[in-house]
């Protein structure tokens, strides 16, 4: 990036606003990936008019500009593997406004996800969507990916709770899109266009929330089972007994392996696979909704139903689930992580598979996640610097993104595409949706100066 | 249309399936706007193929294709406006699928909405969004529009239940969009970018439906109110204090005078206002929220509470909901229906507004609809071969726009923008937006042969 690019960069941002130092620099280069790709410069602004001042620049200079989150995306969506200016939303993370009678909150893209959900609960309102990277994740990167979580099996995902932005164009053009109110079908549907375009079709500069009233209580459940079908098995027969759990949590085997040090609880010898379940709504509902579940399990469960006695036996209990991610990487170093979903009742085909393909490519395989909307992390353990285990674990994942399909799946819930999938993406889109797919990006971004190599599959760097 | 035309499209269609009569014609000219224009075929294909040939030869031919559900709609999103050939979805009609086990249903456009949700209540299963045109409007026409209803204050609109299409481009190709899982976001979102886009940009030839336990029990209210102020007042408060009905809709004292003869139990004397409040969910919930909703009321609430004792008398109320858009037309021959959207607080300061406003302009103005999400249908009656009237009801059109926007409102919930609404768009979409939107068009349908003279600001027909 030529010493002109930085000059007027830094006239836009202010002196202390532009890093480019190799340390800073560092700072922006990696995500949850593992992966680490260089920028030039990283970018402070603390305004939209900023953002747009800095496109406009792009535009006229061709170089890349990728709006990051809080790095804590898994398939590469803030990796800047084109160098350039990386955009960091540090200095824009405020929450402008709460409107607790309406029930409607305006926030800035670098507010972090769980700061939010805690300024609201002492408002009495809840932000339902919970990524299990909730403490450090900002809920720009959220409306990006279309972050998920557990709580989706009732609640629904990001794009269910952003009902209007305020973006900036790759041209520089800042624009207001959706409302502020429940509803709303005025024009073409901008908002859902732009959450989950991974950052390649506008830069986030506000967010439109609709909240929830703040719900009185919660019961948590533990089911243990001593064979992993049965627990795979009772995921859809649990919603389809009109049981509407906040939480449908699932771990094989190997995920609880993994974290079981951070269950102070013993599990009961044997156990192949566990259920996490909560109930919430008022004290009374969630009487009625435990009864009614602690009634149909004893009926339907060849399982140990545990409920969790207080709250720390639950914080223990989410402590231990959100562990998993980061808990795997003690197994093997590496590992392919995949979030792949299925129709809920062809869970226990797709863990049978994922079985059977750990034997025969002799690879270390777990799964576990958000069972009941069927969106369940596979994660392929290896150790990249053995290439036979590098080649079958990238065959595992090309093996199971094809079952996946055959089975009417997708390939991401709620992780995105980013780099890690974009080599995939022919496999689930037909080429007149793909290409009609470029032709927007085309069409948003005629100079590709934004975030360039996402999605879409052309982008050559290691794929897992 | 030429006969070289008619002949390509018979021999696309089939004999039979091509209608070129005046009767017949005419049965394509209208729809609930009161509004009329001949097309100069119909088609009522049978295939997905067919459609895409049909939009094919328009390319070639340069005609309109103007695709229809069931001409409910109240923006004149089916009418003709250019002439060209209306297709009908008559023979696209059936449930394709319904997967009780994953909750999920695959349909053709031309199903009656009313016609799957008894269907799937006999699977045990629900299909929430609940237009008051139920009875008559198709499911294809809800996805165009991005239909609501009453349910929507609970359950959400039509784009909260469709995951998945297939659609056909203008340029002749289908592709698929979207998922049949719970979860997913590979590639830009082209299934909800397509729902509400008025048949401007797709034409759907397949809905992927996500669908929910069918609820147990249904508990209603009647609460009047001898002040208009009170009623809307409480709306925001019942929502506020945690009570999630599924059902919160609102009448002034001129929709209840116009639909009186069909309430059997005579209104308090003085009723200024009522509100129906519905609850929903297994019997133990809806007995306890109905228990906490009499309390809440009993000590908010300036009304009398009454509880519908059956089944009958339930449906009594609700006959008079659903008649209220027809009946008014027994107050004055015309009127122009909109279906503005405020922050749930502000739903008193807009009915003081349409109440000043009917004052000064010498109209009878009436106020109803949605106010669980603040969806208010303002009604502004007049006779238009009175051009005093006429021209005051455009006038007070445009300033309730005006005053909509104002309060953070939005120009439509879920009737969209048609034509009736397309010279107002501006004043909600700012400049870059609305070229954005432009472009999109130009994009999915270079030649514009899809529902020309729709959603943008152009088409010059009479704007009520």
């Amino acid at each position: 990036m030529d010493k002109h690019i930085l000059k007027e960069l830094r006239r836009i941002l202010g002196p202390d606003s532009l890093l480019t130092s190799w340390e800073d620099r560092a700072c922006y280069s990696y995500d949850a990936t593992g992966q680490s790709f260089l920028p030039d410069a990283a970018a402070m602004p603390e305004t939209a008019e900023q953002v747009a001042a800095i496109l406009r620049l792009a535009n006229e200079h061709r170089f890349p500009v990728i709006p990051r989150g809080a790095g804590s995306g898994v398939t590469g969506g803030a990796l800047p593997v084109a160098r350039g200016l990386v955009i960091t939303f540090s200095r824009m993370n405020r929450i402008l406004e709460i409107d607790a009678a309406n029930m409607i909150a305006v926030v800035e893209p670098g507010l972090i996800t769980g700061e939010l959900q805690a300024a609201l609960k002492k408002r009495g309102l809840m932000y339902p969507p919970d990524p299990a990277s909730l403490k450090f994740c900002s809920i720009g990167g959220n409306a990006a990916e279309c972050a998920g979580g557990p709580s989706a099996v009732k609640y629904g995902v990001t794009r269910d709770y952003i009902i209007g932005l305020e973006a900036v164009l790759p041209s520089g053009e800042i624009i207001k899109t959706g409302v502020r109110t429940e509803k709303g079908v005025v024009g073409y549907d901008l908002t859902r266009l732009l959450i989950g375009s991974e950052g390649t079709l506008a830069v986030f500069t506000k967010l439109i929330l609709r909240l929830l009233p703040l719900t009185e209580s919660k019961a948590t459940f533990l089911l243990t089972f001593p064979d992993l079908a049965e627990a795979t098995k009772l995921v859809a027969e649990i919603l389809s007994a009109g049981l509407l759990p906040c939480t449908l949590e699932y771990m094989d085997r190997t995920a609880i392996a993994a974290v079981r040090d951070r269950l102070k609880q013993p599990l009961p010898d044997g156990t192949a696979a566990l259920l996490l379940v909560e109930f919430d709504g008022s004290k009374e509902e969630v009487h009625q909704q435990a009864a009614r579940f602690a009634k149909f399990v004893a009926e339907k469960g060849n399982c140990v139903l545990r409920q969790a006695a207080d709250e720390q036996k639950t914080a223990e209990l989410w402590l231990a689930r959100r562990s998993i991610s980061p808990a795997v990487l003690s197994l093997r170093p590496h590992k392919i992580a995949e979030d792949v979903v299925v129709p809920r009742s062809k869970i226990p085909d797709l863990v049978a598979f994922t079985e059977r393909l750990a034997v025969e490519l002799k690879l270390l395989i777990l799964t576990f996640g958000h069972a009941g909307d069927g969106n369940i992390h596979v994660n392929i353990m290896l150790d990249k610097s053995d290439p036979d285990e590098h080649r079958n674990g990238l065959e595992a994942k090309e093996r199971l993104f094809r079952f996946v399909l055959s089975l009417g799946g997708t390939l991401s819930g709620e992780h995105g595409i980013g780099i890690t999938k974009s080599a995939f993406l022919p496999l689930e889109i037909d080429p007149a949706s793909l290409q009609l797919m470029r032709r927007l990006k085309q069409l948003f971004d005629p100079n590709g100066i934004l975030n360039p190599g996402k999605v879409f599959p052309k982008f050559s760097a290691s794929s897992c």
